[in-house]
Formats: structure tokens, C-alpha cells, sequence
């Protein structure tokens, strides 16, 4: 009886978790109308795995006097699933929240700091998608879409960008993902021997 | 039946997380020797808050061409109820972990990451100190101390060292804490109506 009632329990955890994250494939991302990533809402509640200020593609043409920061969340079980093995599961979502910088000189006489969030984008690691990983913009702050489809990784050549897929895949550090910027996470993968040769 | 079993299954549900945790008291400040704060090692799975760089009370006496980072995290169950209510509940506990900044060149083109740690301290929320809260610093990175008292918030004047305490309650834009800081905070704060008049 009392195995039961456990048993039971554990079944009753798992249903109140699945209940209040609202997703029944867990903390994943989730889709609409085929492969429309919807956008997390809670991803303040996952895992922060690092922050940048100034970040930028392309040399700046002066000095940025006002540069945004940027702030990378990960999904809480593919976060535990890295710091066991070093690699990425499928079902693996990061989002990047820009966000504009602040001073004050009341209190704090130099530096930095957040305010304002400018825009959201999204990568995933999912099987669904023909590279095995996608990538995401819901726009501006002010207006923020639900959902959206992926980036398109094969826009037509001579348009001088350089696709999201073909960077990440020459500069991650790890798989597709730029765990070089996530100081934590480095560490772990130097200790699993999942750092990329290419890196 | 149902309902005992239901009941039951809460208990359980709720020791299981006491069990993980390994804190009888929830996710906040533990102690020993007293009033030494335990030095926390998972808050990197507690919520990020904010970031900010460069960040100093005192006015630099020239520009610093590499700002420290700091990246502050607060205990989960004390950020669900200020998410609730706007104010921290006592047993809450803040994390700020500078770290290095820096940069690279063969993939961004301007911009600072976040690399080593340098140091870790902390700020609680406690009545079990006579001003309700109270600072620590566990020290440098490289030899953190497992557990500190706390910072003397009463020095001998003339030191011209403002006090951890006056400093936060003086600026503090809720209650001691720096929500000024934390864009996410700030607003749930203004709904609240928890903002201080003197901020």
C-alpha cells in the first residue's frame, strides 16, 4: 500500500509538472501551424547562461556610446542534460533578450546597466528541422509575435549575409551553439571533451 | 480515498523537494556557526536578475578598458513572491558574481563577454539580524571561503566608508535591494506600488 501510494505521489508530481509548465513534452520548445515556434514566455525562470554588452557581426563604424546588452536563457532540463555529458539534447531551446543600457550617477559613478528589453530571438536544437537546429526572430519589443516560422538558412547567395546556420556551425564552440560566451558551460565542455577541433 | 491519496501525494511531492534541496528550509540562506552564511553553489540555477558593467561607486579616475561584469541571481521561491507581491519575503537571498569581461575578434567585431569569475558575494533578507539584512563577501575566486559572517555594517566613523546598510537604504528602490537595477523587478515593483517614495 504504501509502495503504492509513492508510486502514485511520483505520478502526481509529474502531472503537477507537466500542469504548471503548460507543456506536455516539458520545458522544450513548443510549436504551432507546423513548425511556428511559439514564443516562451517564462524563459526568465530558466537557466541564465551569460550576458554581453556591445556584441556585434559587423566592425562598428564608431564607438557605440549607448551599446545594448544581450541575456541567453536556456530550458532547465536541457541545462541539468549539458552539465552531465557536455552536448546538447534535441528539444533544446536558447533565447537572446537585448536589452538597452542605463546609467545613473547618483549612486553608482561609472558602468552600465539593464533596462529596457529591445527585441527577442530564439535557436533550436530539433530533429523536426532539416539542419537539426533553427533559428528565430519575434520582432521588435513593442510588438512581439506569438509565433514565427524559422529564419530562412538558404536566402538566395551574393547578399552579402552569411546565414545564421553557417556561422554558428564555423564558430560555435560546441555543436551549433556559441557555449564560448557562456563561461559556466565552457568549463564543462573543456572536462567532457565536447569542445569542436575546428574551435 | 482519492483525496488522502491526493493529500498525501502533496506531502510527498513537498519532501521530495525539501529532499533535492537539501535545505530544510527551502531554497534560502543557510548558516552555521551561528549567523556565518553557507556559501551557495547552485544559485546559477536560480533566477538571473540583472547584469551590469563597470559598475562602481566611486568615480574612476580614468576610463577602464576592461569593466568587470556582475551578474545578480535571488533564490526562487523569494522571486515567486515578489513576482506576487512586490516585496521579498525574509529568507531571501541575492547572489552577485563579477566576472571578467572579454573580447574576441574572428566572430563579433566590438562588444565584451563575460569570462572568469573574480569573487562572490551576498545579501540576505533575515530577521535573525537586528537590521534585517545583512552583506557577506565569500572573497576572491580563485580561494572563496565556504562559509563568512557577516560584513560589519557598524565601522568606526571617519573611515570614509559608507556602510553596505546606509548605502542600501538610502538608494535602495525596494526596501534595501537595488530592484533599480533589475528591469523585470522594477516593473512588477511600479504595479505593485512597492517602489519607496525616496527613490
Amino acid at each position: 500500500m504504501k509502495r503504492a501510494m509513492a508510486i502514485l505521489a511520483v505520478l502526481y508530481c509529474g502531472f503537477l509538472a507537466v500542469t504548471v509548465s503548460g507543456q506536455t513534452s516539458g520545458d522544450g520548445p513548443r510549436y504551432v501551424n507546423g513548425n511556428n515556434l511559439v514564443r516562451p514566455t517564462n524563459y526568465r525562470e530558466w537557466i541564465f547562461l551569460g550576458s554581453s554588452i556591445g556584441m556585434t557581426y559587423t566592425p562598428p563604424r564608431a564607438q557605440n556610446a549607448a551599446p545594448n546588452f544581450a541575456n541567453v536563457f536556456v530550458n532547465p532540463s536541457s541545462y541539468r542534460a549539458f552539465m552531465q555529458t557536455g552536448q546538447w539534447p534535441d528539444q533544446t531551446i536558447f533565447v537572446l533578450e537585448p536589452r538597452r543600457s542605463s546609467t545613473e550617477s547618483s549612486l553608482v559613478k561609472d558602468g552600465r546597466f539593464q533596462s529596457d528589453m529591445t527585441g527577442l530571438e530564439a535557436e533550436v536544437k530539433d530533429a523536426r528541422f532539416a539542419d537539426g537546429w533553427a533559428w528565430f526572430n519575434f520582432g521588435l519589443a513593442a510588438s512581439l509575435r506569438e509565433s514565427v516560422a524559422a529564419i530562412d538558412q538558404h536566402a538566395p547567395q551574393g547578399t552579402g549575409q552569411e546565414s545564421c546556420l553557417s556561422c554558428h556551425t564555423a564558430h560555435g564552440a560546441v555543436e551549433k551553439s556559441f557555449v564560448q560566451f557562456y563561461p559556466t558551460l565552457l568549463e564543462v565542455a573543456k572536462q567532457k571533451g565536447t569542445v569542436k577541433a575546428s574551435y
